[in-house]
């Protein structure tokens, strides 16, 4: 297991209400990939969402958010945290 | 106060340490203009850094990381979370 951030774009406008639907529809599917969302921070000016996962791989963490509906357009792995 | 997400773009190769060191050069002179540094992320293969804080301001955010030689590429409030 690794820890990655992931990041959307084009996500100007985003309420609390959609940053969490979004949130429970990845929790929903994450079990059958292995992977956990830990959190999600998102600017709705700029339209950028960026999650925290722990994944056994980045393509596990972009697989959970396809069947979510809502595909990243970058996954990073971030082997160092503080 | 609110929650900011900053990038740092260009750290191919950052370590363990450096990542510890720059964020200990945050907290050295965060107190000054009312920041806290509470979280840091680093991708050493695309050479992206994330940071999570609170501040008053964004502008207090990219000050903390001047004075401590590195400034962020973009700094993004981040009203909503999980």
């Amino acid at each position: 297991m690794a820890q990655y951030m992931d990041v959307h774009h084009g996500m100007k406008g985003i309420t609390a209400d959609q940053l969490m639907a979004a949130h429970k529809a990845d929790l929903a599917v994450e079990k059958g990939e292995g992977v956990h969302f830990e959190r999600a921070w998102a600017d709705p000016e700029s339209g950028t969402v960026y999650c925290l996962s722990e994944a056994p791989s980045p393509e596990a963490v972009q697989r959970v958010h396809e069947l979510a509906g809502h595909r990243a357009d970058e996954v990073h792995p971030v082997p160092y945290s503080i």
